[in-house]
């Protein structure tokens, strides 16, 4: 694995995984800038490193166990695409979405910028579609 | 840009865009994995190229118009990541979402894997929620 890629898997493990707030710095540079990410409530913003947190707390709040796993990585000059499957419990309240406990699943793409050995910004497209059907099935359906 | 990003260029164009089926031999291979799409009936199958050609005619029908925008591309090995914006005007019925006329954008990531200078498969997530919003929004929200 080549240094950067094991950078962009620490980081999914120990940031979006673990929620270790005092490795932001180690992680993401002095901006972070957020190029496409549909659905997300900061799509489109430029980040300073307290705003990545505040981020990360809230986001996370929705599936507090939360893990991505990368399937697949492409690294081209500062950038690397990774591939990945999400889990989580849905224990948080999402705006029209309440908590309902369920397990669920998801998978996602995105492209990270790199400036150095930090994180700079992201492209990003989530299956929200299929978290969405996940959170509102009947019950029966619960974990699908 | 390197030889494998200029066909994937031109895949996008001249398959997605133009269905330009005699071309088919040309940019797939025998056989095509659908790793990962949700979404996609074809999810999980792997294709002859007689199937490809009927995934494609059957999905460039809801926008016979439609065309994909490479806007970041990172090769690694075996593997092109395609960062794409998508538009096109829904002209064409899907099951409970019946043609509006309207005009559709959408963005996405795939994963293409080649084998020689063909493409054998894709892993793939597009955001279905946001293309399913601008299919069933109220008449005044149209083209948003």
């Amino acid at each position: 694995m080549s240094p950067r890629k094991q950078i962009l898997h620490d980081f999914l493990h120990r940031i979006w995984g673990e929620q270790d707030l005092s490795a932001i710095p180690e992680f993401i540079a002095d901006s972070y800038i957020i190029h496409n990410d549909p659905g997300d409530p900061w799509d489109g913003r430029t980040l300073s490193r307290d705003e990545f947190r505040n981020r990360l707390t809230t986001s996370r709040s929705v599936a507090p166990d939360q893990r991505f796993t990368p399937v697949h990585m492409t690294e081209d000059g500062d950038r690397i695409a990774v591939a990945w499957t999400w889990e989580g419990t849905h224990l948080g309240d999402m705006p029209g979405l309440p908590a309902t406990g369920r397990s669920l699943r998801m998978t996602g793409l995105t492209i990270y910028f790199f400036e150095g050995n930090r994180l700079c910004g992201h492209w990003q497209v989530t299956d929200r579609l299929g978290i969405y059907r996940q959170m509102t099935a009947p019950d029966q359906n619960s974990g699908n």
